[in-house]
């Protein structure tokens, strides 16, 4: 079997993941292939995710717009063809909807021999699912991954109101290394030519 | 001509950016194609810069460890096949060495519309050019590129006596949102396995 066309990564690089090792992170202890619940599956994106709700979900984070099913086969062809995007999402198997979402990204370095660094993005929990740790096991899950794909490190970028919920699952803040910077070009004024 | 196998991206990327947008932060005005000697060339990574010293102006950065040819000539076809790495340098033409670079990531999003978003990584400048704005130049180069590229914004990491530096070229530390938090992989203590 092959996952290609499948998942837009391996779904095989979800067993076995090292959940020892965050063990007193979840509680109860749940983890990707136990989630909590029969009808919860965490798994790689898969293009039907389209008409699951992954877009949809992904609004309570940002503006999404108008985005076709054609715009987004495109952009998963993309991602896949690039390699190195690993967005996982959660699925309630009874309503066949996505309810969760995190995206690990990794990315080649020269430094650190050569390394691979990855970083966590677009992560989203539909609200009403509340009180199942599904955060945290959605986050969780991918950095467990990304150590699996021999990350160096993994970072993220957050609001403060965040910072204590990623504190509790191993994020730090460095002393005088914790500044994330943005240039903005959408928001870059336009000025008409004159014609 | 193809750059392909001669650069790692379109050298031709690289002319006519819209250095017009930001006039006033250099001073003398200089551009990625007039950067002020004839004895300096900005362009992006070639293979040949493993022997002109690309590695070792990384080292002021941070570990680089031991990276044989073959070890980078492997990174940089990873890099090019995956698209998105945009590693430029800067070269003292008179001696054949590496005197700087800053590398642009981008990153396919399904968030704005199916958006390209760009990352400001590894940005180094051999100290011994300093007053020749060699640093506002290369990362304005590579922000200028990334709007082309039509990246909605472009993010960066960095210490906090970095700030004022980012701040004079256009980057912010957007109010509740300027955390960047990290998770290192290789500080995990490694448990021998009794044998």
């Amino acid at each position: 079997m092959t996952y290609e066309g499948e998942y837009l990564y391996d779904p095989r690089l979800l067993n076995n993941l090292d959940w020892d090792s965050v063990r007193g992170w979840l509680n109860p202890h749940i983890t990707c292939t136990e989630p909590g619940e029969s009808w919860l599956l965490v798994r790689p994106l898969q293009l039907s995710d389209y008409s699951k709700g992954f877009l949809e979900i992904l609004t309570q984070l940002t503006a999404v717009g108008n985005v076709s099913y054609a715009d987004f086969e495109r952009q998963y062809r993309n991602m896949h063809k690039s390699g190195g995007y690993y967005v996982t999402v959660i699925e309630d198997t009874r309503t066949n909807t996505i309810i969760g979402a995190a995206s690990l990204i990794s990315e080649f370095k020269f430094i650190h021999g050569c390394g691979l660094r990855a970083r966590l993005e677009d992560v989203v929990v539909n609200n009403t699912y509340r009180g199942k740790q599904l955060g945290k096991l959605i986050v969780v899950t991918v950095t467990l991954l990304a150590r699996r794909l021999g990350c160096y490190k993994m970072t993220l970028d957050c609001k403060d109101h965040l910072i204590p919920f990623y504190k509790a699952i191993g994020y730090k803040l460095e002393p005088g290394n914790a500044n994330s910077m943005t240039i903005r070009f959408d928001e870059t004024p336009k000025i008409a030519t004159p014609s």
